[in-house]
């Protein structure tokens, strides 16, 4: 019943946001009652928390390696960039927490800060792409790390604003397209 | 009188965002009465609308070449996206006006599409750079418009988030830093 509440709640606060999204709204998707989701939470924001937190928790997002041993550096980091733009798309959990971090303003307990996890797994990446040749030697990898961050940020929140994200899987294309190249990846194409 | 209650409206759109903001409220830091703000504007709505209209249409948003006529080419795009992420930061109205269309699902008018005037724009002076020998021929100046205004958008967001726009300011240099080898600009420094 638990997991029901979260799956309902995910596609609500995905489609309405935080404000647009009730309690009684949350148990009628979940064909439940509203006790019910009293019972298993007690209030709309520990929905909200416990959304964002298993979501930021999840790879591709999450500042662990879970890609397994044969994926590494540089080839980890397009890995965890497409992974995300696929769990952008595909994935309604993913939707409402992106949502509700960004609606945080509204939403009385303190959600987990985005971007810094990501930004550190990708700056660590980073060092192992370093060691491994792939990029120049000497850049500051969590800097670097932040404007992919950033980059990616843009895109994805640009295309979903003009296209309902149609078009991300390719803007993201060639966003590595660009992004690599500006590393100075060696032969970037390997990893494209 | 209205340019009073549009001031005021920024302030408190930009810091409450649109549905923590009331006629009440906007009156009160007008310094005025509730009966006058309904002279002026028959709806909430409509102030917002006055708002994101006036700012996406002022410099460097523009689709229109208002740096007079010495600035063109890759001058003028780095001078525009100085100039937005100034905005960003000093100008309570653009800062309002982007949060208003942030928030876009909540307000019962149409508000302007964000991105597609400056992505129009800066394809535009795209242009003026391939012929004056800037960046290479061949690009697609449109896509490459749209990459610099997603890419922008996302560091914007990211220093929004993280720093309160404190860092905007390097962090945009960075991505210039970034962006414009990766155009291919002949002599990157010369607009740095």
């Amino acid at each position: 019943m638990r997991d029901r509440i979260l799956a309902a709640a995910a596609i609500d606060f995905a489609d309405r946001g935080y404000a647009g999204t009730s309690i009684g709204l949350i148990a009628e998707r979940a064909a439940t009652g509203k006790g019910q989701v009293q019972y298993h939470f007690s209030a709309k924001s520990d929905i909200a928390l416990e959304l964002v937190r298993s979501s930021f928790s999840r790879a591709p997002f999450a500042n662990v390696i879970d890609d397994g041993p044969t994926v590494r550096g540089m080839e980890a980091i397009v890995a965890s960039i497409r992974g995300v733009a696929g769990a952008f798309r595909d994935d309604v959990s993913v939707r409402a927490a992106v949502r509700l971090v960004r609606e945080y303003h509204l939403i009385p307990v303190a959600l987990p800060t985005p971007y810094l996890g990501w930004v550190a797994r990708i700056g660590m990446l980073l060092r192992e792409a370093e060691a491994a040749g792939e990029i120049p030697t000497g850049l500051d990898h969590d800097l670097e790390a932040w404007h992919l961050v950033a980059y990616f940020s843009g895109v994805q929140e640009v295309s979903n604003r003009l296209t309902d994200r149609d078009d991300l899987p390719e803007r993201i294309e060639e966003m590595l397209a660009r992004a690599l190249p500006a590393l100075g990846v060696v032969h970037p194409e390997r990893f494209l």
